[in-house]
This record gives structure tokens, sequence and C-alpha cells, in this order.
């Protein structure tokens, strides 16, 4: 999508050649127009597919999911919850993630309710590296049976392990802007 | 707003005559139509003032504020983050928050360079009790000397003191549904 590339290329900050900052567009600040074309081009990759709710994780995947949805003939989102309050259900879906940007393990978990055998699930998310989020989210989504229709991201880093883990479970992966490797602070897009 | 009232005696559950539970269609499971008459609403409230930008605070209020951005030409929206990633900026504005629901404190963060005294902000958030957390935001936007066009609510529950602690701030407070009290198990609005 070349309007994200150029959107990275002209904003996002390189860190130590390794960490991709784009707070001032997609996870602090959000670029709500920049959203919708990612919205629409959701839309185009999976436009062959049945999709009747979207799936996302608290908390930077919310806002893409939301928008999203507008053009998914405004299906619902649910989004996975890594901190949950006293007041959520406690019939859930749980699954184990590793952060490598928090270095911790945390639970995930989507109450039971909201995800039935008859959902057909499309996944977004903003980030795909380790692609230990994303797996997480597969897995809740299995427990449920639901139907896993596809996983849509915005930013992947291919020189991380994600897109195999994920290709191992044979979902449709579906990534806007793929970023091969950064050198001398570039990013070098596939 | 009539809408959201109809949706909210609807679907909402009540627990021991205190906690509104809307997981089902505003904090867990998002439903995006309705999230787009709450962002026109959010629009005709405040019509008559210039809004920059839109603060909300993680993780309830980003689709809501995102989705009704779209009715302020597509501005930004910036979320105070409860949750910082090792990547966040250390450079930011911070106030500390009491959570009834989580029963802990907290503190909420924006990175400075996303806050100006330039910026007409609109607070979005979508429940309003005690009033901790709109009171935090407005603690940040004050600290950045942004202006604060007003503050928007899904859901106030009156019978708490939050509104009266944000009216002494002079932030002018518009809640869609107002719940005076709970009986029986069924909503009272105002």
């Amino acid at each position: 999508m070349q309007l994200l590339k150029d959107k990275i290329r002209a904003d996002a900050r390189i860190i130590e050649n390794r960490i991709i900052k784009v707070d001032n567009f997609l996870n602090h600040q959000l670029d709500i127009r920049l959203f919708n074309e990612i919205g629409k081009e959701f839309k185009r990759r999976f436009s062959d597919k049945e999709v009747t709710k979207i799936v996302t994780i608290e908390t930077s995947g919310i806002a893409i999911a939301s928008i999203a949805a507008q053009y998914f003939n405004y299906i619902p989102v649910v989004f996975a919850k890594k901190h949950a309050g006293i007041n959520m259900n406690q019939d859930v879906y749980e699954a184990k993630v590793y952060s490598y940007t928090k270095d911790q393990e945390y639970s995930i978990k989507i109450s039971r309710e909201f995800l039935t055998p008859k959902d057909k699930v499309l996944i977004i998310d903003d980030f795909l590296a380790s692609g230990s989020a994303l797996l997480g989210l597969i897995s809740l989504l299995s427990q449920s049976k639901a139907e896993i229709a596809g996983a849509g991201i915005v930013i992947e880093k291919t020189f991380q392990e994600g897109r195999k883990r994920v290709e191992e479970t044979g979902v449709q992966l579906e990534s806007l802007a793929i970023i091969d490797s950064i050198k001398d602070g570039q990013v070098i897009f596939k």
C-alpha cells in the first residue's frame, strides 16, 4: 500500500536500526484519514471472504479495526483484553502472549459470549513481528471454533519470525507494508 | 440521545443495582454503527466549537474517539496511555487517576509532542462516574496549555460525583445518556 509506505518513510522514527516508532500516526496519535484508507485496503484484500466480525487486541489495534469495520458493512469489533477489570465476565477464552516491547508474558481474554462457531472472523492488528500476539488471537478463535477469514496487519517486520509462524496455522495473512530490513536508519520495504 | 438510551435499556446488564455492564456494545464488543451515531451527536453538541484534536484514554475511549473524529473533519486522535511500553518517549505529561473498577491508582501519560498550546481539544470518553479519568485528562491538557473545547461522554452516572468535579474546572460537559439511578435492575435516565 503505497500511501502507507510513503507515510512510514516520511514520519516513522527508527531507533537503533531495530525499532520502528510510529507513535505520531499509528499508535499514540492516530491519523484517522490514513486509517480510513487502511480500512478500504483491508476490504480490498479480503473482498472474496465473508466476514461477520473483526477481532483485534488492545490497545493499538482497536482504532484501526473500528475504522476498518465500516468498510465491512459495520460489523461488530471485539477486542481481546490484556488488562481485564473486575467487572469482566470470568467465562472467557484465554491465551498467553509474550510481549517483546514490554518484556513480559501476559494473558489475553475474550468473553465467550462474543465468539461463536457461527462467526467468520477477520483479525486486524497494527504490527506483526514475532507473531506472538497474532498467534494468541488465533488460539482464542480456535478455542471458540469461529472460522478465521484471515489476518490483516498494517506493518510487518519480515526480519522477525512472525509470518512463518502464522502461515503454519494456514491463516491467510495480508500485511499492508512489509519491512524487509532497516539499514542506516532507513526502512527497506519488501 | 434516544438511540443510545434505547440501546442501554435493551442491552445493558445491571449488576447489584450499581454496575452498568455494556461490554456487548460499548467496551468489549463494539457496535460500530452506534458509534457512528454517537460521533454525529458529539459533532452536533460541539458544532459551535473549533476543535483541532480529540483526546481520549485507553482502552474504551479509543474506538469512540476515532469514529467521532471522522465527523470533525478527520482530525487526529491522541489517547492517554495507562500502560506505557519501553518504546514510549519519556518526555510526557502525566497525571494520577484512581480506578474504582480496578481499585488501584495509575498514571496516565501523553507524549508532550502531541499536545501544544495551539491545540483546541475535545475530550471524549465512554463513562463518567467519579470523574477521576476525566479530571486526569483535564490535568494533562492544562499542563500542555492546550485549549479545552469541551468533554463528550457517552454514559454518565449522575449518582456519583463526577459532573460536579468536572464542572468546577469550567469545562463544557456533554453526556449523551445520563443515568440518574438504578432501581430494581432498571436504569432511570435523567
